[in-house]
This record gives C-alpha cells, sequence and structure tokens, in this order.
C-alpha cells in the first residue's frame, strides 16, 4: 500500500535557544514524507519554486519518495521564519511569505490515485477538501491536520472537512481553540461526535495521546536534553503514525497504539536537529532502538498487590 | 513499616471553574497521609488550632492515621484561599494566613521514631531539616517536597537540604526555577548530581517522570473530563508513590515504576472532586480498577516489527 500526502514545502529559517539555521528544507509534507518513508510508499503533492534545490528534491527521492507530484511553478518557494528563543513549545512566526504557494490547485493524476492512505497535512481546507473529493473512491483512512489560522479564519470549512475524515492529528492548543474547550479529553470528545473515529492530541513534550470510541492511549514523548529545532515534529509523528499503520494489515486498536508509540518515536529524533538532517539520516535500527526506549520508559509490573 | 510525614493541616477555600468550596480540609501532610494510607501505616507530624473540627480530625484516624504528632495550638489553624478560575493548572493565591504555623516547632516522639520512610511535606527548610536530623538514625527512605516560596528566598538552605533526601519529588515549574533550566531533562539531571538517587517531576495534567542514575520512567496523568479542584494532586501522588514503597520489600527499579503509577492513580481521584472527599471515600477495589486503567492506557504490543 502506499499513502498520499498533500502539505506545504518550504524554505524554513529559525532560531532556537541551541542557534539559528537559515533556508532549511521544510514544509508538513516534507517532514511527513521523510518520516513515513521509513515504513510504507509515499507520494507527495505539492509546490515549489524554481529556487527549489536540486539537491533537496534528490533528497526526497532517496528515501523512495514519489515526488512526481510536486509541481515546480514560477517563482520562489514558500518561506517562513520562525522564533523559538523564547519558549521552545511555541515558535513566533517572523514572516511567512507563501509564494509559489498563492498559486496552488493540485491535480491527482492517476498514479497517485493508487493510495488507500491520505494524510491532508496543514492547509487551507478548501484545497485539503479538494484532495479529500478526488481521492475518495478509493480510500481506506484518511488524516487531516489543521493550525490556528484555519481555524480562526476558515472554522466552517474546516468542520465539515473534519466530518468526513477518519482521524485528526491535532495539537492541543489547536483542537481546545476548535472546540471552544480548556479541557482536552472534553475537546476529543467533541470531534469525536462530529465524525471522525480517532482523535491524536499532540502535546508537544509532553507526548501524544489518542481517542477513539473504545479507547484512550498515551505516549510520553521521549526525554531529550538538547531540543535544537522543534520545527515539524509534529508532521514527524504523523509521519511515522501513518507510515506504521499504512504498513500494518488493519487498523485496530493494537495497531493504533503501536501507532502513537512510532509517532513518538520519529517526532522524538527531528528534535535534536535543524530540520530534516536527523530525520534524513536514520535507519531501521535506529529507530527500533528508540522503540525499545519507550518500552523502558512506560512499562511496569502489571501484577502488583494493592 | 511506617511513614513519618510532615507538612501543613489546612483549611483551604478555593475557586475552580467547576464551583468554589470554603473551608475544606487540606493541607500537604493531610492529602498525603489518605492517599498513603491504602497502602501503609502513616504517623502525622503537624500543627492545627483549637478551630479543628473533631470531624476531621476523626476522619484521619478512621483511615488508621496516627494523629499523635498533631499538636493543637491555641489560635487558627493555616488556611489558604486559591482560585483556579483562570488557569486549572494554576492556582492564583488570594489570601494565606499562616496562624498556628508561625509557631510551629516539632517534636517527634518515641512513637514516630520507629518509622523508616519520611516524607518532607512543602514547608520552610529549616522545619524540614530539623525533623530530617531528629530522624536519621533510623532512616531507609527519605523524600522532599516544596515550592516556589522557599526556592525564591531560602536557595542555600534548600539546596543544602536536598543533598541529604534519597527523593526529591516536585512541580515542573519550581524544579526549572530551582535550577535555573528550561529544560526539565537538564533539570533532573543537576539534581541528581545534588545527592538524590531519585526526582521525581510532576507535571500536572501531564503525568509524571522519574528519573535515576540508571531509568527514566514516564507516567501519563489519567485523563479526567470534568477536573474539579486540583489542589492536593501533587500531594497524593506522593502519597500514593511512598504508601506503595514503603509496602514493598525493597526500593528498585520495578517498585520505584509501579508507585509512579499509584501515585498518579491517587492522583487521578482526589482532582475529581472538591478537596479530599474523593480521595478519602476510596475502596482498594477502585484503586485497583484505576491501575488497570492505567496499563490499558499505556501497553503496547512490544514485539512490533518495523
Amino acid at each position: 500500500m502506499s499513502i498520499l500526502v498533500v502539505g506545504t514545502i518550504a524554505y524554513d529559517s529559525v532560531q532556537t535557544p541551541e542557534g539559528s539555521n537559515n533556508h532549511q528544507l521544510g514544509g508538513s509534507a516534507v517532514y511527513f514524507s521523510l518520516s513515513a518513508s521509513y515504513f510504507s510508499k509515499v507520494k507527495m503533492v505539492g509546490i515549489v519554486g524554481t529556487d527549489f534545490k536540486k539537491q533537496d528534491m534528490d533528497l526526497l527521492k532517496s528515501h523512495g519518495i514519489n515526488t512526481e507530484g510536486i509541481e515546480i511553478s514560477d517563482g520562489k518557494t514558500f518561506t517562513w521564519i520562525g522564533d523559538y528563543k523564547k519558549d521552545i513549545n511555541q515558535a513566533i512566526t517572523i514572516d511567512t511569505q507563501l509564494n509559489v504557494l498563492n498559486n496552488f490547485n493540485p491535480n491527482i493524476d492517476s498514479i497517485q490515485f493508487n493510495s488507500n492512505h491520505l494524510f491532508l497535512g496543514n492547509f487551507h481546507p478548501t484545497l485539503q477538501k479538494k484532495i479529500l473529493n478526488l481521492m475518495s473512491n478509493n480510500l481506506l483512512f484518511t488524516a487531516l491536520d489543521t493550525m490556528n489560522i484555519w481555524i480562526e479564519n476558515t472554522k466552517s470549512e474546516l468542520n465539515q472537512l473534519i466530518k468526513n475524515v477518519d482521524a485528526l492529528i491535532i495539537n492541543e492548543n489547536e483542537v481546545k481553540t476548535l472546540t471552544n474547550e480548556k479541557n482536552y479529553y472534553k475537546a476529543a470528545m467533541k470531534i469525536l461526535k462530529l465524525g471522525p473515529k480517532i482523535i491524536v492530541i499532540k502535546r508537544g513534550e509532553y507526548g501524544a495521546t489518542l481517542f477513539n470510541e473504545n479507547f484512550i492511549f498515551s505516549a510520553p514523548a521521549f526525554p531529550i536534553k538538547r531540543v535544537v529545532d522543534p520545527t515539524g515534529a509534529g508532521d514527524s509523528f504523523a509521519g511515522g503514525f501513518m507510515g506504521y499503520l499504512d504498513k500494518c494489515q488493519e487498523i485496530n486498536e493494537k495497531t493504533l497504539k503501536s501507532a502513537t508509540i512510532i509517532g513518538s518515536v520519529m517526532a522524538s529524533f527531528t528534535v535534536e536537529q535543524f530540520g530534516t538532517k536527523k530525520l534524513s539520516l536514520l535507519s531501521k535500527k535506529d529507530i527500533y532502538e528508540r522503540f525499545k526506549k519507550f518500552i523502558d520508559l512506560t512499562k511496569f509490573n502489571e501484577n502488583l498487590k494493592i
């Protein structure tokens, strides 16, 4: 099987307490795809400018990612400048230049149609909906991410979209804004009532919690002494989560719990270096070893006497 | 075995998004003792005024808590007024009346001397140190809690005390202030370098993380839809943690991990009602059933193929 991802492809410039890095490869589709590529075939849909570097395209291809759905348009690639110096958990946006994203109107060709899993990365809900409709005949599993700008400006469109996906993968603050609930559990229940079978709330350095009708599962974040750059951690989580699920025979309680841990494993690598530096250079062994560390981090004796 | 706890005994008045409750029984020693009483023998050392209600003393006794170390002094019991309406995770203190706490100069008599485990609840470090010195010959395990007021005003005294305990059980924000570190992992490592073998960082609705030289263990908080009153959750955690350890034959990786979960179980009950209302009315069955829910919440398949 394979996953189609639509999202941003960007050049980011970030400042963090550990330093700064200019014009690094980023964007939701990039982090998602690199992360998912360790588990599954990924097809990317997105847009870049003519400034997009060959070495960056080659990096994606070297991960076996199908880049045929990446449109190269006249103009510059989307750029984002963010500052985490004050709070490593919350970037302050210094500047956003949409550039070629202004012209993005993706079409899905026959190659991409083969995908059964779809990730709608953070983007305008109208575009997310268009992709969902184009793909809808073949889909087994669709997950959606979003962010405050869409929650604030296109809420009814977004709510409509949420009704038609299987999973919402979203930051804690954002789901609280979206549902107007201060309690994350109540917020999750409101989302499940809208339609999705699954909601995963990403809680940054506190981990991730998955809710569905029948169970709740909580994964810690891996303790990291030196968080170099948190950019892309959420999309790396989503990539690991969906990449692992795509690899499984079925989506059930067992595989969803494992996927939440794998998502957390992948996010933990991303934050250890600027941009995609660490995420793009992993081995299966690295991933498996960190997975085993999650077992040590969370497993306790189940047979104790009280 | 048994645990000696020294800490505050209070009448609290709280306002939360779920309502308000005046003059409810509280204080670090009370929450700790009630929580630990489900697992172990507890001896309380503290001070109350002549206004302390017989029904509250009876409640403690009905839990098998040894109250002989509670001094009844002329004057009023310590009171605290707190407001969680703005942020359920962080009370705003409206008023604190130390009252009889001003005269507190505890003495440990021969009965209390029998305890091998000691919990130094949040209090002036000078008093905590006095108790530690009085008890030091018999102790197998000592844990300490503190809060911002002591970190800010009595830091060197507090650091001296930390060197002489086995475990520090502390809120995340407070350990960051204490160590001047924004990263909780680095903060934990700094504390371990000072002397304690164990640090547990309480992270409120995000759970608790235990660090020692050889391992890290992370427990989620139990997802609660309606957090009525978070007062005492941290002390209930400490009570469950130490009560369970006191019951165990030895303190090792296995029992420390279980104790962290039991602490989280007990804290999860406390927040469901005002004050000690829920915490004081539990059965072993309630505790065991919630423990099993923590297994469901955290356990995942360890044999997956990546």
